[in-house]
C-alpha cells in the first residue's frame, strides 16, 4: 500500500485499544495459519512491525518536539516515556541502561489485552511487532539496533520487556538535491 | 487467540490512530500477499471483521449505555454516533433508511488514512473489516444483517459508504442452566 501525505496529518488522532487489540490479534492468527509455525511467525512479526516503525518515526518527530538525545540512555527514556504514552497510551520504564543497552518494561500491553497463548503456542513472541517497531523507528534516526522480547505476560512474566541493543550509529546520508 | 476476562475492562482505552491503519494496512498487505487476488482478500478481510464483531459487542453494550433499539432506523443511529465514536472516534451520516436498510456514510476513515490503492488493486475493498465487523456485532444482538461497501474514497467516491441489510430478526436462544 502506497501511503501519501503524511505531513499534513497534525492532529494524535486516537482510536479504541480494544478495537486495535482484536485487529493485532487477527493479525497473528493469519501469520500463525500462514506459516504454520512459531519461529517464523516471530520473524514476521519482527519484520512487518519494522515497517511500521519507519513510518510512524516521522508522526513521533512531528508531534513529540523532543531534541536530539546526547546519549543513549536518553534515547530510552523518550522512547519509554514520550513513544510508548503517544502510540500505546502508556508509558514504559526503563532498566538495564549502559551506553550500548536498555531494556524497556511495560507494565501493561494494549497489544495483547485479554490474550492467552495456547499451549502449542508457548514460545510466541505475540507482541514481536513493538520490537520491529522500534527498529525500524530508531534506524530511521541513524541509530541500527537490535530489540528483543526478554520477557512476556503472556509467557508468564511480571512484565512484558524489550531489551535493545546498539549495534551501531549510521552516519547520515546526504541527498544532494542535483 | 483466546480472550479472557473481557467483562473486568471497564474503561475506554485509546491508542493512536496511526498505529492502527499502519498495523491495518499490514493485515491487508498479508492478505493480498496470501490470497493472491482481491476477491478472496475481500472476503477475508470481511471474515476478520465479524470475529472482531462478535467481541467488541460486549464492550460496546457495556460502555455504550444504549437502550433498546424501536426500530432499524435507531439501530443505524446508535452505530453511526456511538459506535463509530466509541471505536474509531469519528462519527458516520446515516442515509437511505426504510424499514430494513441503512446506508452509513463515513466522511473520514481512521483505517484508511494516507492510503492509496495501486492500480492492480482498484477493485480491493480495503475497509471491507468494517463491513465484517457491524455483521458480527449486530448477528450478536439477533440481527441477522448483509453489509457491503457501495462506495469508498480509496476507490475515488466523496465518501466512504457501507450499505447494511437486514435478512432476519433471530430468535433469542435461552439456555436452559440445567
Amino acid at each position: 500500500m502506497r501511503r501519501v501525505g503524511e505531513a499534513a496529518f497534525s492532529k494524535v488522532e486516537k482510536i479504541n485499544s480494544e478495537l486495535f487489540s482484536l485487529t493485532y490479534g487477527a493479525i497473528v492468527t493469519q501469520l500463525l495459519k500462514d506459516y504454520e509455525e512459531v519461529d517464523a511467525t516471530n520473524t514476521q512479526l519482527e519484520k512487518m512491525g519494522y515497517n511500521i516503525g519507519v513510518r510512524l518515526i516521522d508522526e513521533f518527530l512531528a508531534k513529540a518536539q523532543v531534541g536530539n538525545c546526547g546519549n543513549f540512555g536518553e534515547t530510552a527514556e523518550v522512547i519509554a516515556k514520550v513513544g510508548f504514552k503517544m502510540f500505546l497510551g502508556i508509558t514504559a520504564e526503563v532498566v538495564g541502561v549502559s551506553e550500548k543497552e536498555f531494556s524497556l518494561q511495560l507494565p501493561e500491553n494494549p497489544l495483547a489485552e485479554f490474550v492467552e497463548l495456547p499451549e502449542q503456542y508457548g514460545s510466541l513472541a505475540y507482541n514481536n511487532m513493538l520490537c520491529g517497531v522500534l527498529r525500524g523507528a530508531l534506524e530511521m534516526v541513524q541509530m541500527r539496533v537490535e530489540c528483543s522480547l526478554t520477557k512476556d505476560a503472556l509467557w508468564g512474566d511480571e512484565v512484558t520487556e524489550i531489551r535493545v541493543v546498539l549495534k551501531e550509529m549510521m552516519e547520515e546520508e546526504y541527498v544532494d538535491d542535483d
